[in-house]
């Protein structure tokens, strides 16, 4: 059994024991987003994996320093060759507004979809525009280490002799032979002394609006140095944890591994964590096939593979119901299925505050909680987390009906379970929660059902039956059990 | 009658028609908070105040460009003298944790606390630390001027060279022999060659955190530096508006004005608009006098000072219940009253959907528009332009009872001058309307009324009585009128 936090390590390609360098302190470093479109499923997925992650650490006891950058700057068209028009730049193009501009736009409605899913904000949200001298810096270091060279005024990383010294491909496991014939070569890179090196320092066009002076020319950085740099900077040299989607593998992270490594002269991360992706009834998401579903596109209903509207709630549950490393692949059916799981999850749990006590129990709730953090331990494993919830469920709906007993002390133990499980480290919320007036919306809906009940005594069924339509306009189902009316939205 | 838009501008002492360098574009640039502690009254102000500029500019149809900053860095304890700790510097020493956490932190509780007040996102909002190499540059712009100095590896801005040449003090009237008299000498400020010398550069000690190579010392820039460079970046040299708080127009905005023109040769602003204080019960607020309310605190109530806790709406009227250039007393009293006449509002907002239309007007609506605007370009006076509202609300009240009368097509332009006054440019909110579930709880309130006046009918009068009980102790308030009962959270 699993007492301890094991996580999967990219890099060594097994699950570790997660033992931080200065405990109980412990520093994870995510990818955040390039500001330049809406956020969307990948975004919602990446983002609620390292909440996740974040939360657990803060619930073992861990003082979590979370950085989650954002990039604002040199994040290419076609990154996987180095090559295009800066995002940022494009879009501001496209909306007539300056660069800065869309920054804050993408990163206000970044922000805003964060908190609709229950992400928790990092402790450090630092901008690659905000680090341009610490990138010269590190450029300048590189420099000093032979591990880059000046040319025509941009600054690029030298793979081959950075594999020479160090041996390149140990987080990706691609070697520099596939690299060459994998890359595409295009006109203007002969500036480059081989295809697979990448930028560090890029020489700007002069129409080019976000640039900076350099030792090497007016220029922005290349888009792998700012998580270098940012890392270090505010979580140290080494630091324990760095996370973002499996496509950041290659050439995102490898590269920061060499960069890092060539100044360090060692690993610059422990633990390398990776998030797999969504895929869209099949398929991968990508803009050439149309099929990218922004999250506020899932709010509203409005996109051509969406049935209907759902909350970000079901999102997130959808999201935790797959484990992290595994695809996940939407369909609305899918969605459907995570919003019935989730509800009746939520109904468990208001259960949980009628059920009565009884002089002893026959349900073990410690076998439970073990479970559940057996589950947590063995590399966030929340799919299997939440199946021991659901079979919680099924013995909150037993006491319920009088099949099993619990003690009034194992009733506390098991509402505080639930409580830790689904709130503190799922991070769901209630329906409704968002709302200020959830509290009262209940009260008054149970209002309505005991005038409806008193209505029902008095044999006027006919009131009786007009309450019951009112309700039913206002989308709120009723429905009787012995035990009096329930209704949910 | 002032058809078009007269700001008072504190450079030349006297209101001036609003004419942008090019229109129909206009630029604002606002000075923004140092997040280093929890926002506060006079945040709440300085921030409505040019919410509603920002708000009034869009609705007479300029594309605005809205720029706020965050002071992240370089603002110094005690700034009227140029000394001290770097404030983030020392929160960060006093909670432990990196300044970069505490910039996060508090930034992210501005925020919030700015969305519940209803003050729109700014187009761009650029950190201090994003634009080192921008205010070196300009630092450098400087010292080629000869209008700074480099001493001990900080550089200081030269003001009597400036004094000589442009003329110092032109926005506070403020002369240097009166600076020399009034400006406290400290130890150590030796390096300077005038005490009213202030810094652009500071060396920084080596304990210090925040702190970037230079030409000149690692170091770090002077508070006032960031705002020259940051508002020419995006809005141009020169640009239309600047705003803040009355008290930076010394020493912040005078020393911004010298360094700009020092570069430009030329006033870099047109307009400069400043808006007053809050008081305290008659007092200054400050914190040796231990009267600063958080915005937190207004909200729960938890101060002192505070009979009880206020809704964000009921601040932001009682804010705009002033006019921007007259000091504003806090009171409890005063707030309470701002509450009961932001709900008069309201109601009678809600009214205009019940009155019925007649054959004929007896009631000007143009006129009642043309004041609302004569109001509104007069200063953006709101004070004037609510009072007008509220001889509405009076006309609004009269048609409900059948004294006045009004036709379709005025009761629809009616309507829409509210809505464009209260909801566009005041930037009001129907009460609870941040809660999701608002209007499923009006539908749920209207029902149980509707129960209780069939009750009533029915000679049930203990079934009445129990729903108003029901409803009154989830605070909702029942009022018979012989139109039927209304109600208010």
């Amino acid at each position: 059994m699993n007492t301890q936090l094991h996580i999967y390590n990219t890099l060594s390609r097994k699950k570790e024991l997660f033992e931080p360098y200065n405990p109980p302190y412990a520093g994870m470093y995510v990818c955040g987003p390039t500001v330049y479109s809406n956020p969307h499923l990948g975004h919602a997925r990446a983002n609620t994996v390292f909440d996740i992650l974040y939360r657990y650490l803060k619930h073992l006891g861990y003082k979590v320093r979370y950085v989650r950058n954002i990039t604002d700057v040199g994040h290419l068209e076609n990154e996987d060759i180095g090559e295009g028009e800066d995002r940022i730049e494009k879009k501001a193009r496209q909306e007539q507004l300056e660069p800065m501009e869309v920054v804050q736009k993408y990163m206000n409605t970044f922000h805003r979809n964060m908190k609709e899913l229950n992400v928790l904000e990092p402790d450090i949200e630092p901008r690659a525009t905000g680090h341009i001298i610490e990138q010269q810096q590190f450029i300048s270091r590189l420099l000093d280490e032979g591990m880059a060279y000046e040319s025509n005024g941009s600054v690029y990383f030298d793979v081959s002799k950075y594999n020479d010294r160090y041996g390149y491909g140990i987080l990706s496991g691609r070697v520099l032979e596939d690299l060459i014939s994998n890359t595409r070569i295009l006109e203007g890179q002969d500036e480059k002394r081989n295809v697979y090196d990448f930028a560090l320092w890029k020489k700007a066009s002069p129409e080019h609006i976000m640039k900076w002076p350099s030792p090497w020319s007016e220029g922005f950085p290349g888009w792998h140095i700012e998580c270098s740099v940012m890392g270090m900077k505010y979580l140290g040299k080494p630091f324990d944890i760095h996370g973002g989607g499996m496509d950041l593998i290659f050439p995102h992270h490898e590269s920061e591994i060499a960069q890092s490594t060539a100044v360090l002269h060692r690993q610059p991360v422990k633990y390398w964590v990776h998030n797999n992706m969504i895929t869209i009834t099949g398929q991968k998401m990508a803009r050439s096939l149309d099929n990218f579903i922004t999250l506020d596109e899932l709010w509203s209903g409005d996109h051509k593979l969406l049935d209907r509207a759902y909350e970000p709630m079901t999102i997130r549950f959808f999201i935790l119901q797959a484990h992290y490393r595994s695809t996940l692949d939407f369909s609305n059916e899918a969605l459907q299925a995570a919003e019935k799981g989730y509800k009746r999850l939520m109904e468990a749990i208001d259960k949980l505050d009628t059920l009565k006590a009884s002089g002893k129990s026959t349900i073990d709730v410690d076998e439970l909680s073990g479970k559940c953090y057996e589950a947590m331990n063995d590399d966030l494993n929340t799919p299997i987390m939440i199946s021991h919830l659901f079979d919680g469920v099924r013995l909150i709906n037993s006491v319920a009906d009088g099949k099993e007993k619990i003690t009034g002390d194992d009733l506390e133990k098991l509402k505080k379970l639930y409580n830790v499980m689904v709130f503190d480290i799922l991070g769901l919320k209630k329906p409704g929660q968002a709302g200020h007036n959830t509290e009262l919306t209940g009260q008054l809906i149970d209002t309505l059902l005991e005038l409806r009940q008193q209505a029902k005594l008095n044999k006027d069924f006919e009131a009786a039956d007009r309450i019951r339509k009112r309700l039913t306009e206002m989308g709120i189902t009723i429905k009787d059990t012995k035990d009096g009316a329930i209704w949910e939205l």
